[in-house]
């Protein structure tokens, strides 16, 4: 271990993920260096505090490649061969590619774990460099067959230091499951809201929130993902075939005329027992909340109103969404509450001079 | 017209759009009467004041007919026979077909214009049956060639009266554009959904906000989702040709082994590209937010709290989505605000105790 409790980590690379390791590390009581080729986005990491320069030589208890995947393998070989760490990990949204990459330069070696915090790159916004990046979010650590039990427990204690939650699978298991849980359906995002070229935006306007959602996580970084999926062709081919098959047969079956509505109907079903595994809050079973439906002002503060006002009442709003209105300074906000408290919240928002509409469960049919 | 200013008006069907026609158009000054074969039904939405009963013969200024497409066309035909109202339209989500159905019965006939609110049944969430559910959403109002300018007159200014945003199309053309902004997305959110039947709930926990988004729409109801991806193959069939086309040719490049990155960054650039599409707030051109993620206990009123304090330092909040943390009692939230105003906000916000990060603009690759 180094001066500190929490021992001495190498961060080599200091774009957003690595930046965001040294500040969670230091906070955690990790004494961090930082490398970074360009001098300029070296100064900028330890500006924001993430770690001091490392000297380029000293010897880490823990090293943290976080470079893209062209370049990742030749600088943990670089780090293993100089002897700097005895234990290296990277922060890579694919894994099995590099993990054979780096065995093909080094071979099997027990200090090699990878990991990836599935934080920040996978969200449908901006991404963020900061400390709290990990806080509650899942990190995933994948050992190689080779890898020692010291340095699988040194990568999981530092994603546990970051704040993150852990888990650990084989490296082909997380890239099978990443391409089902983030590659494809990002591919699929893209693809839909793609189609919308050559449509005119008034037309567009008639979208509903549905869409929105559906297509958000499409803002998303070219370059990145063309590089994330590349590193991934197995996963996200086997992901893909499962999303594509049953579109392709109704497809199929809208061209030949013969269209079955139980093809859709078997589809949407399927659908919705699949989003019943999508965690609900917490991680339990997802729960149907029920809904009440606001109008809502577009003016500053109008949204805190809103929910103060439903405080005062004593609701607990457990998700809101806003859906704004093209054309007209009004916007449509969906608070979710607890099944059977939403009439108590329309009445204690009415009161207060609200237009709101509690609503039955999803799922009805509106004739 | 009838004894009010806005006229008589007939809703046959009292589901939750009839029903919500009805509260609208009595709020908007008209007399309204209702009918619905089943009589508790029709007995509900009188209780809650959509209007009364219709006697089943006295004449009206308009008939609304809010029944699924099945049985749409005959009652139109019905209705149109025992002469009880100069002008009659329907609310479904398909428009071709029903139109087709109606002149098959009764040939081209100028009091018959077709409309369809979209509202309620294309919002990810609950069905909202009240007269706040046309507020400032679309009404896509579908003439047909034989449809006389009074009648259409007609129906836009119901649209109109019930707080809707009016657009006036032929039927094949909405079906063509619903096809693409709502039914296409709506199959394929179920395909996304239904490829993680057979994962556990605990890899599926690993999953991001993305995914959430991006299956919102997978919970909603089968039955009438086949129905109107039945009622509208073409439409359908020629807009999941448009999805489904780079699909089915990445996944053969995959195949082949020759994946090229290009067509992956090609197709995420083109879905970037639609998103602009895709009305920001107020149908003008999307802006691209900055973005403050802020760390929030689960705790009743704490995104009050939070809202209430980002106000009291006069940053207007956009947007705003919770991201609930599977396992933990806390949760990320992003609050949009406009460009420049993120750091602002941080400042504020971590004045008053709170674990903020501004972010900086989305697309920037993470290494």
């Amino acid at each position: 271990m180094g001066a500190t409790g929490r021992g001495r980590l190498l961060v080599a690379g200091t774009g957003l993920i690595g930046t965001s390791v040294g500040l969670a590390a230091r906070k955690a009581g990790y004494e961090v260096v930082l490398a970074n080729r360009d001098p300029a986005r070296l100064e900028v990491a330890v500006d924001v505090g993430a770690g001091q320069a490392w000297d380029g030589e000293s010897r880490v208890d823990l090293a943290v490649v976080a470079l893209p995947p062209a370049v990742l393998a030749a600088e943990i070989a670089r780090l293993q061969r100089a002897g700097v760490a005895p234990t290296i990990t990277h922060v890579c949204s694919v894994q099995l590619q590099p993990q054979v990459e780096v065995e093909a330069l080094i071979g099997p070696w027990p200090g090699f774990v990878g990991g990836h915090p599935v934080a920040g790159r996978e969200r449908s916004g901006p991404h963020h460099a900061a400390g709290d990046l990990f806080a509650d979010r899942p990190w995933v650590v994948c050992p190689t067959p080779a890898s020692g039990s010291e340095a699988v427990a040194a990568v999981e204690t530092l994603a546990r230091d970051c704040g993150a939650r852990v888990s650990t699978m084989p490296a082909a298991d997380h890239d099978a499951l990443l391409a089902r849980l983030s590659h494809t359906p990002q591919l699929v995002a893209s693809a839909l809201a793609a189609a919308l070229l050559g449509l005119e935006r008034a037309d567009v306007a008639i979208a509903g929130s549905g869409l929105r959602d559906t297509t958000r996580i499409a803002d998303s970084d070219p370059d990145l993902w063309a590089e994330i999926v590349a590193a991934n062709p197995q996963g996200v081919a086997s992901a893909l075939d499962a999303v594509l098959e049953p579109l392709n047969a109704l497809r199929a079956e809208l061209a030949s005329g013969a269209m079955s509505a139980d093809a859709v109907r078997t589809l949407v079903e399927r659908g919705r027992a699949g989003r019943q595994l999508l965690a609900g809050k917490h991680g339990q079973a997802a729960v149907r909340w029920a809904t009440v439906t606001v109008v809502v002002p577009d003016q500053p503060g109008a949204l805190a109103r809103l929910l103060a006002d439903a405080a005062s009442g004593g609701v607990n709003v457990e998700d809101i969404r806003v859906d704004h209105s093209p054309g007209l300074p009004l916007g449509q906000v969906d608070l979710d509450v607890a099944p059977g408290h939403a009439a108590e919240l329309v009445s204690v928002l009415e009161a207060r001079g609200w237009r709101a509409t509690g609503t039955q469960a999803a799922g009805h049919p509106a004739s």
